[in-house]
């Protein structure tokens, strides 16, 4: 088991709130009469979610990025973020400060408030966004019923291509390395979508070890077609890399979103039972050893 | 100037929503038609905000304090907490969710959420805390109005004995150690003052450099009469040391609390005019080199 496991079953035992939801999404639902609070935190460390070398321009961008999409997950309309910032180099907070400001714009979010403190080491930088929605509205995890059509926006396996660009081990494309450094969350494919699923979250970690988790919340089983699954690159690399932040969900057949939106494919099945299982064209495939990214697996 | 207030000089020309309020306050508050949303984001570090050899519990205690001492200083009611935790040790990190189910039920604030990542180096813990108020309820750090009276709760300067003593400097009485490590923050006393005050701030970074910030984000010049402070151990070192946690606020003459509550002190005034001034039994003093803790002074 797991370290994060582990300390999360232990703060499981008191987060009893019913906004908590168990701690099993990835955003605390908290319903205030004609409208529910959606709350959710995420950090990140210099050389375990971004490189020492990666633009701080970007890692600002992917900080607020991996936040909302927490709140896209929700269907949560975002209200605005608060900011933990370790100081370090001038230059550098410079050029977060500036990176901040563009994705701050370039949602629409305003900044709130947060914390500076001196930094030591490693750089973690926090951010809480908040965000609002209808009451009631918010989908969870472990909402998926035996039956629903499991459903992906976009592709997956961009952001994994661009790691391995940023990383230097290929010279490809741009978008890949956009993929990577600046994702989009689906905020407004997650609003249109929450009113209509009964599970949703964020591909963060891997398409199959996010599957997994939304299989096990749910308390059933959830198969697979991996020759459905819209992919950049190698198949298994791509549905086993993290930081796509696309939407995974589960709902009634046949859902569409409006053209403007990203598309939506249907790429497998919910029933009874528990666990992951994956097909190709019909044929059951193995499940491979990591099905994505394990955050301090002992 | 210090890296900080540049820091923070680049965010607010951005974060000009009027619930980030200049990013002056310790908190953002965000209207929502029938009552206000307070949200504030302290992080601390090892070796900057605690000492490496202090208890993990103690620290768990420390970070919920502070962060509901913001709160406090609203006058808002605790909705939740999120936290931001680095893993590292996993002997040190059940101590702390022990520490931190402790003092969660001790002020009866819900564990809501947050996030776990791989540490590397000291621990940067980051902690989220969401409050209410009705609404336009919560005072500012920079409401105090010339004629005004300045007050402050509790004793000033137990917390800095009480560091002293961890640091091995000194032994002296065990309540001096806990003032330092498990600080009580005013959130009965807060939410008592914010309908009657003109102005509040949590005493965190020592009395006469919270006063100095308080005169500034107001406008205003504020005179303290040191003889009329309540302190522990010596005055020009209470005065400047932080960590005490106890409320500064300017209103009207003749604020008291209800008995149960902490003991309120006029202890100065507010005129026109800008800064801070000293006196001792009405001979005006020099301001010390070290108003307080200052955050990356250069």
């Amino acid at each position: 088991m797991s370290r994060e496991r582990d300390f999360i079953t232990r703060l499981s035992a008191f987060a009893t709130h019913p906004a908590a939801r168990g701690l099993k999404d990835d955003a605390a639902v908290l319903s205030l009469g004609e409208r529910d609070i959606v709350l959710t935190h995420d950090m990140i460390v210099e050389g375990v979610h971004f490189l020492p070398g990666d633009p701080p321009q970007d890692v600002a961008w992917k900080l607020v990025a991996v936040n909302l999409s927490d709140l896209a997950a929700k269907g949560a309309k975002p209200l605005g973020v608060l900011l933990g910032f370790p100081l370090g180099d001038a230059d550098w907070d410079a050029a977060f400060a500036d990176g901040l400001e563009v994705v701050l714009n370039a949602f629409d979010v305003p900044l709130l408030g947060g914390d500076t403190v001196s930094g030591i080491g490693p750089r973690h930088l926090g951010l809480t966004a908040i965000g609002e929605t209808l009451p009631g509205m918010a989908p969870a995890r472990g909402g998926a019923k035996p039956g629903d059509t499991l459903y992906a926006t976009g592709r997956i396996g961009a952001a994994g291509l661009g790691l391995a660009v940023a990383k230097g081990e290929r010279a490809d494309a741009d978008d890949w390395l956009a993929a990577y450094r600046r994702p989009i969350p689906r905020l407004a494919e997650g609003q249109a979508l929450a009113p209509l699923v009964h599970a949703m979250a964020d591909i963060s970690d891997g398409l199959l070890i996010d599957a997994q988790r939304m299989a096990q919340a749910s308390g059933i089983g959830i198969a697979i077609d991996l020759d459905t699954v819209p992919i950049a690159g190698d198949r298994m690399a791509a549905v086993t890399a993290g930081d796509d932040y696309e939407l995974l969900f589960a709902g009634p057949a046949d859902l569409t979103l409006t053209p403007d939106l990203a598309p939506v494919t249907a790429i497998g099945r919910c029933s009874e039972g528990s666990g992951l299982t994956l097909f190709d064209r019909g044929v059951p495939v193995s499940l491979p050893s990591a099905l994505g990214y394990e955050h301090n697996k002992a």
